[in-house]
């Protein structure tokens, strides 16, 4: 099955939510923090246990490239080793790696995250540059991979650029919706999305709305849920037709231990969060 | 001496080039490509004579790291060893990763590409994210380092969303623009030039001279000369002023060689090729 119809079922069957694995030190229960092994056996341990314990209750992962890139070599192994602990209980993961560039730097970023050593099911990029940053996913696409491009993210300052009114009154943002929009019209799945999706966070509801009406046949990848501001009443309006979007969230589920439980089977309350997580949304849903 | 000063210095001084370190198989002479070692060894010997025979005669270098991404760890060590090779000599090194993400995330590539392993004097950043995509950078451009964002890009896509005109009749590159002239203020450095600079490619000579005439502190990095397509007459007009820039050329001078000389003194004529170039250019300045 390819890895967009495989998600919308997941999303559907399971929970809508993403786990994120934006792993710091600082989130490791005590027990780890104080053990006597390098800071990246370390993040591998912790992640190992949250996959181990949640795998079965997520859509999938989501991994940030950033926080193993910032560590150098020994990051990026445990970056890829995180990857095939996802891989091994046959869950699905996003690689959060928001790469751009002209084609023939695309298709090496393409074979970067498509195959090989960091191979993940999704990735997310960024197309300031226009559809050269996009065609070279294509191919992979074809074979069963997908994307999520950046339309209108979390940040406090996503509206600098993305929020500039364009001459026919409409936003940035939504000028990148409709490239995705006409670039991912050939990769329709059977569940009724396509292989390209897009990044919208849900701290903009009405920004949010815009987009999906817009663009029904898109899967949204929504950050910003959580420790970001974004509420599960905002998901409601975006559900009330049916899941088209996994929710993304990471500090408020791998983090949700700390204090509570700092010993080795802190994840049994990860499972917990993940679980309560999709619960809060799904109270919404129709 | 901060890397934007002794950017400009080496760019008056030396040559306005940018070597661009896009390594590819198909560019490395055959008694390398014939030798019975890993891909990853052959790339770094042919970066390292490169490097060797160059680090004279040019301003700076430019790492494409999606070339050494697409290969895995193993690649990504070579990444290192390549920038580590640079770093001996004394030249600079532009992290071409055009990284950009949310604030928390953007200071894990910012720890990734100015620190540790990967360490660089210069980072591309996309700040289609806003200033929170930016902004982490600036606690290390205090203390000498420096990024160029992308503004217009050389590929022929490039117009799909930098050329949408905006409601007061300007495009959306020049916004981009705009905001980087903003943001790039307080990093004046004393050569006349700000240590936020701007990628703006010599593929589109009007776009360019329009940002340009709008930012006269700002230094920018020229993709596009040579196979893209971008001529040394167009870069007369953009320096009649003085040097503003640093154009980077990577097939044109890292595979001069071949049908030349594929034996092991092949890096003699890529000195030659970066000679060239810079001539090529500096007949053009008054």
């Amino acid at each position: 099955m390819n890895a967009i119809d495989a998600l919308v079922k997941k999303a559907r069957e399971k929970n809508a939510v993403c786990l994120g694995l934006d792993t710091k030190e600082e989130f490791f229960p005590e027990y780890l923090q104080k053990k006597d092994i390098p800071l990246c056996e370390k993040m591998y341990e912790f992640n190992k246990k949250i996959i181990d314990a949640t795998y079965d209750v997520v859509a999938c992962y989501k991994v940030q490239i950033a926080f193993y890139e910032a560590l150098g070599l020994e990051g990026l192994r445990c970056y890829k080793k995180t990857l095939d602990a996802i891989k091994e209980k046959g869950a699905l993961v996003i690689a959060d790696v928001k790469r751009g560039d002209i084609a023939s730097t695309a298709a090496c970023y393409a074979k970067a995250h498509f195959e090989g050593d960091f191979e993940a099911d999704f990735m997310t990029v960024n197309a300031y540059i226009g559809i050269d940053a996009v065609e070279p996913y294509f191919e992979y696409m074809k074979k069963g991979k997908g994307i999520f491009v950046l339309v209108k993210t979390s940040n406090p300052g996503s509206g600098d650029l993305q929020d500039v009114k364009t001459a026919d009154g409409e936003e940035v943002y939504m000028k990148m919706g409709r490239l995705v929009k006409k670039w991912g019209g050939d990769f329709a799945g059977s569940e009724g999305f396509s292989a390209l999706g897009e990044v919208a966070a849900i701290t903009y509801p009405e920004e949010f709305k815009k987009l999906k009406a817009m663009m029904p046949g898109t899967f949204f990848l929504i950050p910003g849920y959580g420790a970001q501001g974004g509420k599960a009443e905002d998901i409601a309006e975006i559900f009330k037709d049916g899941i088209c979007a996994v929710v993304n969230s990471s500090r408020g589920i791998i983090a949700y231990h700390k204090g509570k439980d700092e010993g080795e089977n802190f994840s049994a309350l990860t499972r917990e969060a993940a679980l309560m997580m999709g619960e809060d949304i799904k109270k919404w849903l129709k």
